[in-house]
């Protein structure tokens, strides 16, 4: 008989502990073979991620590498990039070759969870961060100092308040959480800032809901919101975000707060690899298919007798339910438990035994919203017990140590809580990003895309709406001219070294997405192809001479006058 | 009487011991203002940065936040752009909105140190990794902890032999401390990659001397090669890198060792800033400048009264030197001794007292080359010492451990080296940075491209040098067509969603540089600008033809046949 392979897609709680049951149910090393295909080399504790934020762990403390998690499983760090359902075979991107891989399976198991999505967001994918993955932890922590730091040395009251300003979207845990250890944060370091008064930060909740934390009974959401509220969060209620620009939220009530930090914890979408599955899948809103995997008690695709899935790409019956119409809440705990059932009954399949049933119905919740304080809802053999408050959270970090897999980071993480409880807060800023390339924007109505006198190093090209062109002089402001979809402005940047400031404004006329191209992107570009080169700059010479003699645009001689430096370019109709 | 205002360039050792002791020798707040300029928010303790590398310590224990240590300061987190030294001014880069930001002093420090220069060295812009700042650290060890993923799921073995190879130029402490804080590294935990075998590991130093450690007695350095080889560390001594590529490190002798981890320590260059200022500078090699600020005994430029330079981006005179032809070496016990005399001479120049001179002579070197391995060479009273192996190392690391500023990172960096002594090593890789934007490669003549049958998104122009195009079908190669300066290929990207295969290989006939673009930085540009998709479109088609017409490249029907996919376009001549 062939030695089986089962492999296992996604490296999260779902994924992690099905590898780990299989290693300790297989006793013999022929009997089949284990792999693991995650996009990144470790597996990252989530309850704790908004710990980083803070300090409170470091970044490193509570993240294992899977291979140090799982002995006897072949771990290979690629991106899933597609299942071929029909040769038993997954597809991932490529390494610093640039080949495909692709890794054939006799079992396997769907574990890969979900995505930020924020398709369909006015704004959101250009100016959000995000809250979900390790690297989001840091990059937000990153992001907050720096904020700090400018805060420290800005002049311009109006853009030192954005700066202070810090804006959260999602009442659910891990809007709750992100919001609370920033809070705690930014509160505790600002005192280190000589020209920062902590009294000016400014930390907003928004919740779309009546209250935050629907998955909580309703007495422990209102003690948190109560305790948040004193902490100094604002939590605006039944508001969402409605767009987001590089300067500020807009909520659905039109009001717009100038923030330099808005971050989304909007729930995410199911990952794209298995929206393009074909199996079955579960309904969602308005009867559409929610793209989760649809599978039974066993954990098992209905259709097939070799696919698992679990987590928060599959939709599970809940246990005991008669209705068809619950199902198992994506949380860590079940995550754990499915894994290891549907490692049970993969072995199962392998040895011809009987599979189990999931019948775990869970233990309660519980989570942080500040140091010192937490709320937790517990069943255990049908009683309900809440809890909050110090011993609340005593709890949570117990529990949580607890579980956190790998000895080695529940002595890093012990020791980084203990450390933590007497060293200053560490605001070092790790600066690793380069300078963003080629990116899109986007602006609300009467929004600057750059002010007269701002330095000037990227070209802006219209994707949607309208942009107007102001010349102030002698305290007079002047509309020069009006720019739609095609065109383009700042392309000063084109064509001298280094920096030169702005000979006029830009601002939104209404919504405005652009693209925005740094100067040594395109000079590259163009000068290294010859033929683009004199294309672009006879495309540049034409449109000059044409807006010379267009009368519908005030480019009078005025105009030309007052912008040596930067003409605006329109279109050619 | 005004206050006046001291103004520090720069938060290395110099500068941060300058505001230290300034901030200690005021008494009056009203007396004088301190600033500091400095790009990061944080102190690099530069002795301990290769133990980033090997996680003997965590990214953030042995670096300080700048306000943390100098209190009294007015810390300013920006790059210095210019120094207006007629006006008394310096010139920084802009933060969050871009306007120029400029800073007025009466007394100027300048300690902006050196920076990393590549320029003058083939390749090495575009493919060796760094090694000076903090973010060169933590990059460093991200990478090889990619290379060795890659490796336990590399099936070519010669690219395999390439992610295992590990090469590092220069053979100064720098050098030294790195590639044996890499060899331990790698060494250790080769052992948990199941398809890597600890044997197949190359590390490989580069050195243009006969002997490495030149700043040390020559037994010392003897000492230090033989337990460096001991451990596995192969030392190539009369060798220097001629050229990188993605792929090898050329070697001046011709030898091109296949490797993905090139790292250069070459010696730094001062910064742009200092070069460009118009004050007396040392004199180098050949009689040219050599860009360091040449300051007197007191530390101060001679032609001003006002501007002290000291650290590595002044020519300071050997204490006692009569020669005129020695000068302070560029070391951090010398860089704390100028700050702290700066700072005396500087308050000496505010209340009209008697400056003091420079007579630090230095108290020797020391520096690690392995886990448990070190060489002193220690200067006391006159006496001159020697001190080699574990002894060494452990005066090394209670030396600088003393030496580290701040105590809260003090006791940081012990519990680092306390818990690292018995917890598995760590191999979490970070991946912060995103899909690299528009960047230059360097290849080697014969060197490939790309291979036919490798994915494609990427379009590359060539900046310099020649390429031929190779198709193999049959087992049989020929080639089709030799491309020059402005061409392009791998166009394809631009026409198609997603990745698609390479109908051919491109390969290097002589030294070639290329400009390689991602396709959505490209079809976002020809997307959205109108003229220019159009313009690009037509130059694309247009060549096409008149390809079809050239008689000097064989683009027979048999090459368009063969590549239905992938054309190759030639030049308009």
């Amino acid at each position: 008989m062939a030695k089986k392979r089962v492999l296992i897609l996604g490296g999260g709680f779902g994924g992690v502990y099905t590898a780990k049951a299989l290693e300790k149910l297989r006793t013999d090393r022929d009997e089949f073979d284990i792999a693991i295909i995650n996009k990144d080399n470790y597996f990252v504790y989530q309850p704790m991620l908004a710990e980083i934020i803070s300090g409170h762990v470091g970044v490193f403390d509570t993240v294992s590498p899977l291979r140090s998690l799982l002995r006897k499983t072949d771990v290979i760090v690629r991106d899933v990039e597609s299942i071929d359902l029909a040769n038993k075979r997954v597809i991932t991107s490529p390494g610093f070759k640039p080949v495909r891989s692709e890794y054939s399976y006799d079992y396997l198991v769907l574990a890969l969870g979900n995505v930020t999505d924020f398709r369909g967001l006015t704004g959101l994918t250009q100016h959000a961060l995000r809250f979900k993955y390790l690297s989001d932890a840091l990059t937000l922590r990153n992001h907050v100092i720096r904020t700090l730091e400018e805060a420290a040395v800005e002049s311009n009251p109006k853009l030192k308040e954005a700066l202070l300003t810090f804006v959260v979207a999602g009442g659910g845990w891990s809007g709750v959480e992100c919001v609370a250890e920033m809070n705690d944060f930014v509160r505790k370091v600002a005192r280190k800032y000589r020209n920062v008064d902590p009294k000016q930060v400014r930390m907003v909740l928004l919740q779309s809901d009546t209250r935050i934390l629907r998955e909580m009974d309703e007495s422990l959401a209102l003690a948190a919101q109560d305790v948040m509220t004193k902490n100094g969060i604002e939590i605006r209620l039944q508001t969402r975000l409605a767009a987001a620009t590089g300067d500020e939220a807009v909520l659905n009530t039109g009001e717009r707060i100038p923030s330099k930090t808005l971050v989304s914890t909007v729930p995410g979408s199911p990952n794209p690899v298995i929206e393009a599955l074909d199996l079955p899948k579960g309904t969602g809103r308005g009867g559409k298919s929610n793209h989760r995997v649809k599978v039974n008690l066993e954990l098992q695709v209905e259709s097939s007798d070799h696919i698992w899935a679990i987590g928060d790409c599959a939709e599970i019956p809940e246990p005991g339910d008669t209705t068809g119409k619950a199902f198992c809440p994506p949380t860590a705990q079940h995550a754990v438990r499915e894994g290891e059932l549907t490692a049970h009954n993969i072995v199962a399949a392998i040895r011809g035994g009987r599979p189990k049933q999931f019948a775990f119905k869970g233990l309660g919740q519980m989570g942080v919203f500040g140091h010192h304080s937490a709320v937790a809802q517990l069943s255990l053999g049908g009683a309900k017990i809440n809890i909050k408050g110090y011993l609340a959270w005593l709890m949570w970090r117990g529990v949580y140590l607890m579980k956190l897999p790998g000895w080695d980071r529940q002595v890093r993480t012990l020791t980084a809580w203990f450390t933590a409880s007497f060293l200053p807060t560490d605001t070092v800023q790790l600066t690793m990003l380069p300078q963003a390339g080629i990116v899109q924007e986007h602006y609300e109505p009467g929004q600057y895309v750059f002010d007269q006198g701002d330095l000037g190093d990227r070209l802006f090209i219209i994707i949607k709406g309208r942009a107007e062109v102001i010349k102030t002089a002698n305290r007079v402001s002047k509309k020069l001219a009006e720019l739609g979809e095609g065109q383009y402005f700042g392309e000063m940047a084109l064509l001298r070294e280094g920096m030169s400031t702005r000979m006029a404004a830009v601002r939104a006329v209404d919504q405005l997405d652009v693209l925005s191209v740094p100067r040594q992107d395109i000079t590259a570009l163009v000068d290294y192809i010859p033929a683009l080169r004199d294309s672009f700059h006879d495309l540049i010479k034409k449109r000059d001479e044409e807006n010379l003699g267009l009368p519908s645009i005030p480019m009078s001689a005025e105009i030309l006058d007052a912008n040596p430096e930067e003409t605006i370019y329109l279109p050619r109709r």
